[in-house]
């Protein structure tokens, strides 16, 4: 990085044009032109000059490549460059020829643990999302098998998760009965899939993987409340029906309340073994009740059979055409994303814990490859799980080989246990779901944002209340808007503070943070905190204005010496663009009429350049430009003693 | 504002509670911490402790009074702030009073002058909205006088002006024929003036005049610039059809042509007056010709019988119902924005020439006003136009007398003078037009954006060919969202630069732009330019994590010092939220496992209070905290040498 770069020299004391490629390297030389001020003056400089097609790729690959993926890559052949490329895309090229049988063992225990909880959680999301249980387990058995080879996470355990499904639920069933329309119901379901998968391999191919970045916390705090509140109010209207037939199964709200704890088990993951395990030890208790007393519960509803046997195909179920498309398309599309962001969310977290780091760009090319497949071979939307992938972690899986044991554990069930499941009642799979959801209800983030951010906070509800009482598609869109919003609001008004020296230093702050920072007779010295756009230019002049009137009726009062020199400091204004420029000029002809001199001090690069650029710069060249607020004070004085 | 206010000490020898009122004066004092280390510390601190409610008070002053407007009221009586409000919303009574004779005769003599302007603009600008034109000299009657009692611009000329005329014909006619369905038409029109003053009015009221801030100068530049081409097509399809009847006719090009110098000289006001004489002075001249040259020149067409009298009544011809409200509206909402935009943007300009300033939001209610009572008396939108007031301005104008004197002229006109336009043929009213509109394609702003400012360019594009090709509200609605994504994409990646020292100084600089900065070994130190959202969030921790992987491989490559500290210089990261307070712990939970201190510096106060609400500021405060760059470095570098 020893730059050996083109950087230009703008100041008082070089050329009026500042474009010249005269290097100035001695820095610290005395200011010397004709005010002959003794004051040590470093020069603003312009960085160097890069062609605008540079610039646009730099900025390109900072939009797709900001982790600088290939970065391993750099020193080496072709040769080397091909292998990395395919261990790249492929990663069970990279680590399987590695692979030892000590690790068998981890990931041997931690496949089989998943599986116990994915078998049950399979067949609830399944129901949650209006589809037959089996599906659940279809796709706990293809989709991993699938990450295996493609997924760059050692600790992502693989199947369909609770968010996911319920919005497929609550979305397909607005237009379609899942009962009494079933097979176009499943039609869309393994179509949504398609296009989710679609979407994510497409996000993950063009490196547009930021775009998920705009699901902010809160409105994924909000929007996981609300879906979750919806979500137990139906289960629980079953619930509640059994509960009416047979006042015997108060075991289940008994149950339910066991399953309460899991959600603070879910932030400890030492204890997840507890949460983890009641999933399957309440439907092997229940089965057992209703198998044993079934001739007593006849008002009891059970799963009934299911198909033994593995995923049949559904290639020719996919829906290109016709009324229900664009549902199909909407439906994936939205549970596409959410499933995306969990899973990548959910990756980065155990990555970040055990030191490594995965590519979001690509983990969302594996998970749409993934979901394309599952559409394919009857498995609905599927990612990376929390639950499941906190249990991979603390059971102790070393590699994506614990997901294909699940897969082989699941592919036992589908082939020889789907018989024990006849009398699994489905008031516990009801009970499963909303243990599941409730956990999503986070009211410490909520109470968090409130106490944090009052926008954030906003957002948050705008999502809750959104999904709650309008829709899906419309409480994520309106909370994206205001978070969006607040940036808008942040560039149209942005603080504006004066700035005062602390004794002693030359360090300038505000002077509602340090009291005893000074004034200094005749200068106004203004901080902006904002890059200055077009939302904020026609504001930023009034501000300034307002600044100095303020100021000139404080002088009064005060019988202070008058203003003389107002100093803007704009180390914060990051950028600028061609309404922020005039507003800059227009700003200094008014303080000109007013003989006010006005300082720039410390210019970021892109703000020195759009100056030079527009030709701006050259009317603040004379002692209106400096690098720190000490060195204009200094050099500015110096000349009004002469 | 020398300020008694509770500002919180935060610092590595203060207690580990920020909240505490400590207040810590003596700034300078030494650090007195176990390490014993000499350096000078100086503490960040909180910014003083507002509440959520006089936040609120103060953001949403910034936002509705950002100009302060009552600021010469503050220490005024009851009775005093009574008179100023009247004042305020009257400004009539506030210069009146104080009017002398003098001023009149230069008001006189502008007025007139305007209205020789006003009187050709007018007809030629109905024509141009596709109205009779007699509807242009109505509204250059009751709207300036109306004007003349709200206004508070000295230099404002009021009238019709080409972009909304030009906007409201071309959306209008889109859907209904001016001359087919001239009743239906002329009724849509007013109601859209209706509609367009409502808006404004509603504006100004509800001070949401920075709304129109949106309308960047690329988006109107590229606008203007493409609905000047569309009516030139139009006007010069008229002419060329003339010029293919009658060879003689070549006058009109040559007249075009003669025009075609007002656009240079509309830039340089004194000589304005050659410009502005054009319309009336090719008018008489092409009147007279047709009039004495009738029998020989059968195939040109003239304007015909105008009705003489003032404005009739058009309260009845509003529109409230039926299958056009909806175009009403929508053409209301875009010429009302439009013409506010322009009759701001002129208002400010010649208020800044004699420096006075004017309230944006209250000049909105006074042309929302004007426009609502225009649209009861015969007449379409209208606002300051940037012709009639260079003007006024030039001819001397000295109050909104001389806006008097034109209705003035202008119902003389109307009274008594309508015959004598009888033979004035409609191919000057379309030279007319096109010399207007022509001169709104500003080629001389486009290259400056293009040089300036690429985003700035596509913006412009955008609107240029969205207008073009498609239509006026939606290359609008484009441009905007182009302007407004740049400020989405600076959020979204922004700048990152790792600063070094300047040799023999405090100040820390980036390399790129100052290569004579000296790197200090173990510290990596980098500077954040932009505030940390949830847009980019995630991308500022994965980037960080690639500078220190960066560093550390040059440091390798070298045999330095391995790395051990990385200084973040937050002091333009402006504002932080939920997300970015996360990025902020994960960054520092990832270095603390490398064994990297992580130090922040001069997070701004906005950012401190979050920090500090957050809890996280408390796992900074040993030690992670410093008020520059300099010091953090002294007092870091003074405990590893112990």
């Amino acid at each position: 990085m020893t730059s050996s770069n083109d950087a230009h020299n703008i100041g008082r004391s070089t050329s009026c044009n500042p474009s010249n490629n005269n290097h100035n390297v001695d820095d610290s030389r005395i200011n010397m032109d004709s005010r002959q001020s003794q004051v040590e003056v470093h020069h603003v400089r312009l960085p160097p000059d890069v062609s605008t097609l540079q610039k646009l790729k730099n900025k390109l690959s900072e939009i797709f490549f900001p982790d600088d993926p290939f970065f391993r890559v750099k020193n080496h052949s072709f040769g080397g460059k091909l292998l990395f490329g395919f261990q790249y895309f492929i990663p069970v090229l990279k680590w399987l020829p590695k692979y030892k049988f000590k690790m068998f063992r981890s990931d041997l225990i931690s496949g089989i643990t998943i599986a116990s909880l994915a078998i049950p959680q399979g067949i609830s999301y399944a129901k949650l999302a209006g589809l037959p249980p089996i599906i659940g387990l279809y796709s706990s058995f293809v989709p991993p098998l699938i990450y295996a080879v493609l997924g760059s996470s050692r600790h992502l355990g693989v199947g369909p998760v609770s968010i996911a499904s319920l919005v497929m639920g609550t979305m397909l069933s607005e237009s379609i009965s899942p009962i009494n329309e079933q097979e176009l119901y499943l039609k869309l379901a393994f179509s949504a899939t398609f296009f989710a998968g679609m979407l994510q391999a497409a996000l993950g191919l063009f490196r547009l993987g930021f775009l998920i970045d705009f699901l902010s916390k809160p409105t994924l705090v909000g929007f996981m409340a609300g879906a979750a509140i919806i979500v137990s109010m139906q289960q629980l209207k079953g619930l509640l029906g059994i509960v009416h037939f047979t006042p015997k199964m108060q075991v289940v709200p008994v149950m339910s309340s066991v399953f309460g704890h899991t959600k603070e088990s879910a932030r400890r993951p030492k204890l997840f073994w507890i949460s983890a395990a009641a999933p399957l030890t309440s439907v092997i208790i229940s089965t057992t009740l209703v198998y044993f007393l079934k001739s007593k519960m006849t008002q009891v509803k059970y799963i009934g059979k299911l198909p033994k046997g593995i995923n049949p195909s559904s290639k020719n179920l996919l829906i290109f055409r016709g009324p229900h498309l664009s549902l199909a398309i909407k439906t994936g599309i939205i549970t596409g994303i959410l499933s995306l962001t969990e899973g990548i969310a959910v990756g980065r977290t155990f990555a970040s814990m055990e030191n490594y780091q995965i590519d979001g760009n690509k983990e969302m090319l594996a998970i749409g490859i993934m979901n394309l497949c599952g559409s394919c071979a009857s498995c609905y939307v599927t990612t990376g799980a929390f639950s499941r992938s906190a249990l991979n972690f603390v059971s102790g899986a070393k590699s994506a080989i614990s997901n294909v044991v699940m897969a082989v554990t699941v592919l036992v069930t589908l082939l020889f246990l789907m018989p024990l499941f006849y009398y699994t009642p489905n008031a516990i799979l009801s009970s499963i779901i909303i243990v599941a959801v409730i956990s999503l209800v986070d009211i410490g983030a909520a109470i968090h944002l409130w106490k944090t951010d009052k926008i954030d906070f906003i957002a948050f509800l705008c999502a809750f209340f959104g999904v709650l009482f309008i829709s899906v598609p419309v409480g994520l869109a309106v909370s994206v808007g205001v978070s969006v919003l607040r940036i808008l609001l942040n560039a149209t008004r942005p603080n504006t503070t004066q700035l005062g020296k602390l004794p002693g230093t030359q360090i300038y702050q505000c002077f509602a943070r340090y009291e005893q920072a000074l004034r200094l007779p005749s200068f106004l010295i203004i901080g902006i905190e904002s890059p200055i756009y077009f939302t904020n230019a026609t504001y930023m002049l009034e501000r300034m204005l307002r600044w100095v009137r303020e100021e000139d009726e404080r002088i009064e009062s005060l019988n202070n010496p008058p203003l003389r020199c107002v100093i803007l400091d704009l180390s914060a204004v990051t950028a600028i663009d061609a309404s922020g420029i005039d507003a800059l000029c227009e700003l200094k002809r008014v303080l000109d009429r007013k003989s006010l001199q006005l300082v720039l001090v410390n210019p970021p690069g892109a703000v020195v350049e759009k100056l030079h650029k527009s030709k701006t710069l050259e009317s603040f060249m004379l002692s209106g430009l400096y690098l720190t607020v000490g060195e204009a004070i200094a050099d500015i004085s110096s000349t009004w003693k002469m």
